[in-house]
């Protein structure tokens, strides 16, 4: 049930390039999904149904570990107690249990230290990626997903194929590849959602919801002109550089590429569309405006891709912390003299809000 | 939900100390275990009333990590999939999820790196002591602990508390203590059963199957006749002879009790008839007759018990590593000097199964 393709985790522990110390970007916007959520669970979770079990159940996909991971639960447990209270129903007769999933490789003991003692719902981890079954059928009643699902089940096969018309040689990441490379990336995307949307299908009651939070393209943008996508391309850059200086070998260059890909609210339109078991119920595209707003700097910016991207970049490109040392010394100092933050515009999040709406 | 006092997990990871690597003793028991959970489930288990749902729920309770956690839960599951085929049911429509439970210290990084990748069923990890709730109301199919609650909660307060007259000074357990000392772990180990059961009778479905296995200590039989409190009495005495050497204080050997209590079935009999929420379907007292066919050399009980209280040792006792293979030196040639194997008679392994039989 694990695919061990993709089973990079976030950084674990709480050191200085722990995703726990280095996810305050994505926070931000799991602040702003929380007045979503309230919405969804008030607007379209038929609580009367579902408590009459006295159990609701809660699965947050790619939990990862740190701060963010209990916030964005708890959100969801306070916005179906209000609700329930919100219809004179006693929220304290309804037990609560929250699956925390990620990849067996996530740091789930320093996840379950962080739980909160006086938590009032029954906590459980699942290990496995979520790209396949996770659950028993039909036993969720809301899911949660966040900046996750830019996160492919593994790299395109053509993109490592040197026979193939889409292998990428020499680059990392499609933004600025061919368009062979591009469309390698975009038909992994499509797949892998299939099998997402298929297993959550099996998992989620009928009337049950599912909330994905996602890093997406403004619908019609280049890729290379989404901010996620520039910064990655600056990250490739650098590697370009160290090939040159003999750091890296030439091999080692080709055979790696990124598993993620940014798709556009298009793109995540269609999938569930294609999936078709479950109806959107909101679909939310939010941009920053200016640079100026944008929450990271160019300092968090390298921080933030050191803590995602370490655990890959150290077993799959073999770098040893020197190596990654100068790697993001070297990006930072890309990130301060790029035009980055022109880009901003054309990167959106998108808030899906889905419901298990079909029968069959 | 989860109680500090006596949160120390047997030793994680892989390494010669680990728990993984020194529970050989428990294995052959659980392998014994197998043929009456076999039995259990084909002669109690209402399958048909469960498998109308299409998924049935395990738990396995103080897991640990080790190839013993998952031979156990795969016993529960071969067996319920033959009791399926002997009704002519098909056992691949049922859904399987199996939790393992365990304190929130308990390596399960390891325990689900150790899953097997063809698992047929859905795996969780659920942290938190079984003292307490861990799983919603109802939903449980089968329980299974095995050499687990032998563990106390926490050490009898009043053998910590110096103007009580069950002070325990100058020993660290019950077995050779003063009848006080005695009284107060008995008392101790009624009140955590009867928590312990109080929180299962809320947490499994009607007629849905426990089942124990313990540790215990023949019923009539005298404490210190027992084989593992004799042995723990050997470990007492290595680290008195550290007290009187200077290696440890007196002041932190007063301290120091094991959270542990081996009851007699009696005892484990009439901890179920006061809760009264679950029938006994069978209690089984096994002995191992004499020395010879002991699965145990002296050499593995020691190995066994560091695997088991290193950890606690480390915490309570503030035992270096060094100390620590002082202490456990001492201990294997104590035991080599002993007469220990005479008092394996007095010993069982005890397994209970226990039904939820009442709808109060």
């Amino acid at each position: 049930m694990e695919g061990s393709s993709n089973a990079f985790p976030m950084n674990g522990g709480e050191g200085p390039h722990s995703y726990s110390r280095n996810s305050s970007g994505q926070r931000i916007f799991i602040e702003r999904a929380r007045k979503l959520i309230q919405e969804a669970v008030a607007e379209h979770l038929d609580i009367e149904a579902f408590s009459s079990s006295g159990v609701f159940l809660v699965a947050d996909l790619g939990c990862s570990v740190g701060p963010n991971t209990l916030y964005a639960v708890s959100n969801v447990l306070q916005a179906v107690e209000q609700k329930c209270q919100s219809l004179g129903l006693d929220s304290q007769i309804l037990e609560f249990q929250l699956f925390f999933n990620d990849h067996v490789g996530n740091d789930f003991n320093t996840l379950f230290r962080s739980l909160p003692a006086d938590r009032r719902y029954h906590a459980a981890g699942v290990p496995g990626s979520f790209y396949g079954r996770l659950f028993p059928k039909s036993c969720l009643h809301f899911v949660h997903s966040s900046f996750t699902l830019h996160w492919l089940s593994g790299v395109p096969k053509e993109v490592q194929d040197k026979s193939s018309p889409a292998w990428n040689k020499g680059r990392i990441f499609y933004p600025s590849a061919s368009e062979e490379v591009v469309k390698a990336y975009a038909a992994q995307f499509a797949k892998d959602m299939e099998v997402f949307l298929h297993a959550r299908a099996q998992e989620v009651v009928l009337g049950g919801l599912m909330m994905l939070t996602c890093v997406t393209r403004h619908d019609g943008a280049l890729h290379s002109e989404a901010f996620a996508n520039r910064s990655l391309d600056l990250l490739e850059s650098c590697l370009v550089d160290m090939v040159k200086k003999g750091t890296i070998s030439e091999e080692r260059m080709d055979e790696f590429n990124l598993p993620m890909y940014y798709a556009s609210p298009q793109e995540m339109k269609e999938a569930v569309e294609r999936n078709g078991r479950f109806s959107i119920k909101k679909m939310v595209e939010l941009f920053e405006g200016s640079a100026e707003a944008y929450p990271l700097t160019r300092k968090t910016i390298a921080s933030s891709w050191r803590a995602v991207l370490e655990g890959l970049l150290k077993e799959k490109m073999q770098l040893g912390d020197e190596m990654l040392d100068e790697l993001f010394d070297l990006f930072t100092r890309k990130h301060d003299e790029s035009s980055i933050f022109e880009f901003v515009r054309e990167s959106s999040f998108t808030f899906v809000l889905l419901e298990r709406s079909t029968t069959n």
